[in-house]
């Protein structure tokens, strides 16, 4: 069998597949902006903005099921991923004095959240912009931007935008909790690891990926601070791939959807070493009882019993890092997939780069 | 072509199709504990708790996006579906004073769920049981318990469970703003509506649903307070069908999943004639451009454009209990597909009625 070349020629992936490489980059690039996120950090807490309120759409959101966990462990406070609709459409005029708005958005042109954040910020939020343009509307709008330093993204499927919303929402936590500076060595070193991992992995998943050519359905499954990252692979098939791709905790796939699983449903299963792996191991044991296909991922991969494929990745130097790795199996994989279905991650069929849908 | 009897003659979905017609007679019973939710509401006010918490797993983790618009919209305080994972695994010890929380579970034996209420209880939170059982677990770990009063809820697919979830929610955020007795009335009219349209709106759907008998793939949309019945009907149809069925905001569909979308792949959409309709028919004429099938559901049914079936339901006395109502047809949807595909809704393999797992 032989396998596909590794860059394609051009179209077909290449954009996409030139945007998960330069992630490492991507990363060290948003370092150098750390002092900027030192000071709104300092700046929310000074204020007592100690509820952070997030936004976005498409990748942006899976971002903030990180976020809710980043605020959550390093400073103490409670970050929701916030309803737009609620504010932007319903006009609740909830009392947001007291929290920190994030309104994330690769190009900062996504109307419903320039709509929210500007009313966020007449209801007394402390308003944050995170975006690569830093000249956009929604940056316009926020009292404060930070930049997402990811550089310019060209494929409309999104990669390195998705990682540095990762990293850039840890740093804010990290920095919030006065271990900001331990936080971005941490960034660092994982850029490292991801840089040297890159070569082995590609070729890897390349080999898995052909084994699905034909699967219409699939489950990602993880848990805690992985949940953003079963929610991102998930998008990036549905949308790459069009295989119909849902994202689902370790638990919430035992309250019902275990029921539709079937030898030709494969299960993404991604388990980390960290507190919630028992339940990850758990769902797994479930997944491989009814015979069902599953992949292990993450960097405790080795954990689940009866993986058929099997893509871990290197524990990153502090467990709250480890969504920068455990998304990367999932980005090459849609690459790989979409290609040999003959699909162009570069530009999906009706997407554009900027969604400029209400 | 000959439908299916009214009533299957048992098993195979009988208790599924009698649970979902006590629904009416469900929501009345509810109403006979008005008085404990005006109780309960006015002490989560006097004790200046007023973000809400709630957690739950499956349907009642559906119904808390309900919770988010109830709360945001009567009270207009913050609601927030929440982690279980951050407080019951990891352990994070978030101050919950100010903090109402309400955990929900038809049984009252989720063994997360009563975990992470008894840390919330011990963080400061005060801590409401919402459940069917009122002498379980759950019940006794919480300060208060509020009787869901469904009824024994037989099959383990959920539907009078979560529709008196969602009333539930309703009432407690209506008495928190001092509009109890208003939203109780209706609560009554819209019990009455659901009666009434009942015996016209099952064969309806039994003949739609004949037309999906091979779909192995949905996704379902809604927006705001439609949300929750999104997530509810794909829940439905991912565990009776076994239809990788995902739930998504009208504007979600956009950023990304449209793409995944062709004539085979169709999309039920719930419409209901409030702030967000636009969105939702913007969406929907996007669905009807990729050429996938489109039903059109809710309230306002008659507003999308191109739909192949349409199954709409009357407007409750007040827009925020559309829900109550748009659910419906998703449910006997299913109940009506399983039958069609000869699964059985009341024992789908794999389930049981109390799900244990971590």
């Amino acid at each position: 069998m032989s396998l596909p070349e590794p860059v394609p020629p051009g179209g077909g992936g290449a954009e996409f597949l030139t945007e998960i490489r330069q992630q490492p980059q991507a990363l060290r690039a948003l370092l150098e902006h750390e002092r900027d996120y030192a000071r709104v950090a300092t700046r929310a807490r000074e204020r007592g903005a100690t509820t952070v309120r997030m936004v976005g759409h498409g990748s942006s959101d899976n971002a903030t099921s990180y976020g809710v966990y980043a605020f959550g462990l390093l400073p103490r406070w409670t970050a929701l991923r916030d309803s737009i609709a609620l504010t932007a459409y319903y006009d609740a005029g909830l009392d947001m004095s007291g929290s920190t708005v994030i309104a994330l958005s690769q190009s900062g042109r996504t109307p419903d959240v320039i709509d929210y954040l500007g009313r966020a910020r007449k209801a007394g939020g402390y308003t944050v912009a995170l975006t690569n343009d830093v000249s956009s509307d929604l940056a316009g709008e926020a009292e404060e931007v930070l930049p997402l330093a990811a550089g310019p993204e060209r494929a409309v499927a999104a990669s390195k935008t998705y990682l540095n919303q990762i990293a850039a929402l840890g740093l804010f936590a990290a920095y919030a909790a006065g271990e900001g500076r331990q936080f971005a060595d941490g960034i660092r070193a994982t850029a490292d690891l991801l840089e040297e991992l890159m070569p082995t992995l590609e070729p890897r998943v390349r080999t898995v990926a052909l084994s699905f050519a034909s699967v219409g359905r699939m489950f990602v499954v993880g848990r805690g601070i992985e949940f953003a990252t079963a929610r991102e692979i998930a998008l990036k098939l549905l949308e790459t791939c069009r295989v119909a791709a849902e994202p689902l905790t370790a638990t919430a796939l035992q309250h019902g959807p275990v029921a539709a699983l079937d030898p030709l449903f494969p299960v993404w299963t991604i388990a980390s070493d960290d507190e919630t792996l028992p339940a990850v191991v758990q769902a797994a044991e479930r997944v491989h009882a009814v015979g069902a296909t599953l992949v292990a991922s993450g960097d405790a991969a080795d954990r689940l019993v009866g993986a058929a494929y099997s893509l871990p990745v290197p524990k990153p130097p502090v467990p709250l890092l480890s969504p920068l790795l455990s998304v990367v199996p999932g980005q090459l994989f849609a690459a790989a997939l979409a290609r040999a279905r003959g699909l162009d991650p570069d530009h999906p069929v009706g997407l554009s780069k900027v969604t400029l849908a209400r």
